[in-house]
């Protein structure tokens, strides 16, 4: 963890419980195959202008607190010459759009990758009826619907920042959302809400599939 | 188990016992993928008065005993402030209408969730010519069936209880039963039978889909 | 290991290794979702006059040897009160039939159940064309055909004994056998060629159902 | 580890170091289901003449360093009376034709076996548009697309390596390729890259199984 002890501007204590959190929460979704081939990203609020998040590369399965590294709020790396994920961008908008986002985690399932390809040209998934919508912040009931919306892969991330922030501006709610051929983003108040985000998106995703290849 | 040391109308060592094949049986339904983002509940009966219940909102999988509280047979909470499941009342009518029942379990896989959908229309699954109906209590030879009803969820306990007892009440037998977008609920003499419950119905309810994607 | 202390007719040591390996193979087994619900049986041939098989009702994935018992060549219990499986005269049967076969595995997975229900009619799968044809002892190319027969479930194991002796005496070749709506039964040489035949029956299967699923 | 004790031609420390990759390297992809019933191979490059590779019929899911033997470039066993894998030539022609080829794997996965058959007709299955595809080396954006070819299945070795060297004289690009019936090959840098580049082509392979069933 030697990019942690370089970052002296960020409280140690926090940044090695977020370093923790990450490593353990890397575990668990490589466990269930959600991260393949060094895929997935994932970050945690560490102070208003810090995060913590994934180096680029490693296998996220295996983590340790050695592969996670500080950026700040631009997602810029501090006090190391690692590379953060590619997608940063990504997480530092979540920071910045909703304050009460403390953990950003990003995977990369076959169940995402295939939903989103075959929900690519409507542009959404809509989740209606399932009990397990209230595993998602603030829903009490099954009777609800949450949209998610697909949006076009690019590997230029100013470019799917403008597009994330076009859907929070059209008034639309937003839990989480897939790029085309790629994975999804959730995020919660804590580690442990995000992840539960994440098992719940991925299960919905799942049996939305499954009907589509039943009902047909 | 907090909760359990203040709950002194029971008996402690069975509290005890219950308490340890709850959270053991979590941790198996779990690994098995059967209980994501939270969902699913397990109880047990103590005594005529009292049943132990996971608290709402644990993950399933990890249950410690410090996850089980006491209720009574009318799904209030004993010595204790946690909340039970919001399920309490299934649990109880369960140990009301059938003396033998010592452990009820409810999941919430995929599969289930599949088939609850699939068939909520026509109102129930006929499960037939299996060789593993003979995992079902009472049953000796595959050449029989076992209807398994699936009612249209709510979030209204009472209601669901009132579905329960008119199946129930129609002499129909009922070894378990689904909710519509949602999961099983099935039990058991002892925590055992319960489990291999859960297992036979999650297999059946598997093949069915599995035919039904075949056949077609 | 209660029964076997009391079997003094057979080689401690060998029935000790028999119990031991058939331990193990249920644990891999079991592990791999072959034997839910306490389905499933395993034996090991002890010498010309006795066999080791698992006592019925056991969960097959947490079997110790304590869950083995001493049959005869007829199907008898030896030195025990155990109840040995039902489907012991199916064990004995390849015994008689094969020299050669040492263990005698019987899984009941999803993909099994389901492949038997869809080939019922037919009375048979054809198996073609995979490198893992290979798999099976005395196959040394893909370009090779294995037909595993499919016969009706019943509960009376003799009439079953009856239709695997009539496919014997057909002079068709036997390398293991499905029940409608049940599982496989294959062997081998030792356990480990027993074991192999099942991983490579329940693979074979499998890819015959995804074609299926595909091709249509 | 004998056949590595006489094999005094190669450097005992990149030998037992090749050995517990290739041994660590199966564990990981037998616990992921990809080397059923003693199927699949795998090498390593140790110098310009030699190679490390696992001996024939061993479960590559147990593999030990004794499971391991010296092969020269012509694909002859160095030092040991054991029998390569069967399809050792094809290792040796990766190492021949690719220089900077450190690593071949072959598995044996339901998905690829099907993929295999399914597209054999067609000679080539076409993976376009997925993020994943930046995990192959070489790609830094999912706006591409690799081909996979899939070759007729065949026990005669120097025919395969000739319909090999007949697709890399073509002049297209090769990052893996299938055998009909069969499994994959593919290869990398060093170990990691290779395990990299199978679970991305497994995952690939996967979502293009689901697009089929889903589209249609």
């Amino acid at each position: 963890m030697q990019s942690l002890r370089n970052s002296g501007t960020c409280d140690a204590t926090r940044l090695a419980a977020c370093a923790r959190a990450i490593a353990d929460a890397g575990r668990k979704l490589g466990a269930q195959g959600l991260t393949p081939a060094t895929s997935s990203n994932f970050s945690m609020r560490i102070d208003a202008e810090h995060a913590a998040i994934t180096i680029s590369g490693r296998d996220k399965g295996l983590l340790t607190p050695d592969d996670i590294m500080v950026i700040d709020m631009s997602g810029r790396a501090i006090g190391t010459s690692s590379r953060p994920s590619a997608e940063t961008l990504l997480h530092t908008q979540i920071y910045a759009r909703f304050p009460h986002a403390q953990a950003v985690l990003h995977t990369h399932s076959r169940t995402q990758t295939v939903a989103s390809r075959l929900f690519a040209e409507q542009g959404m998934i809509r989740l209606a009826g399932y009990e397990l919508l209230k595993a998602i912040a603030g829903h009490t009931t099954h009777d609800t619907r949450i949209d998610v919306p697909v949006f076009p892969n690019t590997q230029d991330m100013p470019e799917l920042v403008g597009r994330v922030d076009a859907w929070i501006a059209s008034g639309q709610p937003l839990y989480g959302y897939l790029i085309d051929g790629h994975g999804i983003y959730t995020w919660g108040r804590d580690m442990a809400e995000a992840e539960r985000h994440i098992e719940a998106f991925e299960f919905l995703l799942g049996c939305e599939l499954d009907l589509r290849r039943l009902r047909t």
